[in-house]
């Protein structure tokens, strides 16, 4: 069973290439057993830099099953995900994920997601991308306004 | 200048709330002085757990750009960015961020990344949610279709 999803990523994958839409990556979603939405890396295609299969899938997921929680969903990848989509991995709440491809292969075929674990343990200051904090009192009023708004829907 | 920038980002977070669009999180992306791009926290009223106001500005500000890279643009936040923004923002390769909020601000009103931040540094073995290796091998197919491709666009 596990198998075939990810058989089934794998070929997603390779057709994504094929076709131009993007890198050679997919991913899916499945709860109680059954592929609940698909997605592949449309980065190029979509002009959206955020668009790797998992986020896309992840995304394609909670549309179809109206929620913004997947924690009774595991995710098939055909290639380890990279940071920006472990952080969608951890606040979607995924089960659990199959992964194929480690980092290392996908490294070796140009797609080096090592930098970005460097940076992301840094502390703001030290990071190539230069991040200034500013205005930092200012802020507080908007989380005061979250505490104080009665209706807030918790994620 | 930054500071009006950064003003308007707090003024859209608490706007956001009491809109009762999701959290009280809002960001712009800046190019040449100017505006290009506007984003909130979506998660809950889109339903989309990825729709964090620093990746719906980047996703805006490509779209209104017609690019997937902002190299020549400045992002301002209400917050500290979360492991999973930060990892849109080195993939959107964004010239420099203005933070308001820091992450210990952000833990205080109940949005705790330090979880996210440990467990992107474990290995995939040593994480929370589950991670499984398979089939890496076959990922490979998918590597070789990329790098065989003669009209794949690097990204």
């Amino acid at each position: 069973m596990v198998e075939a999803f990810m058989q089934e990523a794998v070929e997603m994958a390779i057709e994504n290439v094929r076709a131009g839409r993007g890198g050679p990556f997919a991913a899916l979603v499945v709860k109680d057993g059954e592929i609940v939405a698909r997605g592949t890396n449309l980065v190029t295609s979509s002009q959206d830099p955020t668009a790797h299969a998992e986020v896309v899938a992840i995304r394609r997921a909670c549309r179809s099953l109206n929620t913004f929680q997947l924690d009774d969903c595991d995710l098939y990848t055909s290639c380890e995900p990279c940071p920006m989509c472990l952080g969608a991995i951890y606040w979607a709440r995924l089960h659990r994920v199959f992964y194929a491809g480690t980092r290392e292969d996908a490294a070796a075929a140009g797609f080096d997601d090592h930098f970005i674990y460097d940076e992301i343990a840094l502390s703001p200051a030290d990071r190539h991308i230069t991040m200034i904090p500013l205005m930092r009192d200012e802020a507080q009023r908007a989380f005061d306004a979250w505490t104080n708004h009665e209706g807030r829907i918790e994620y």
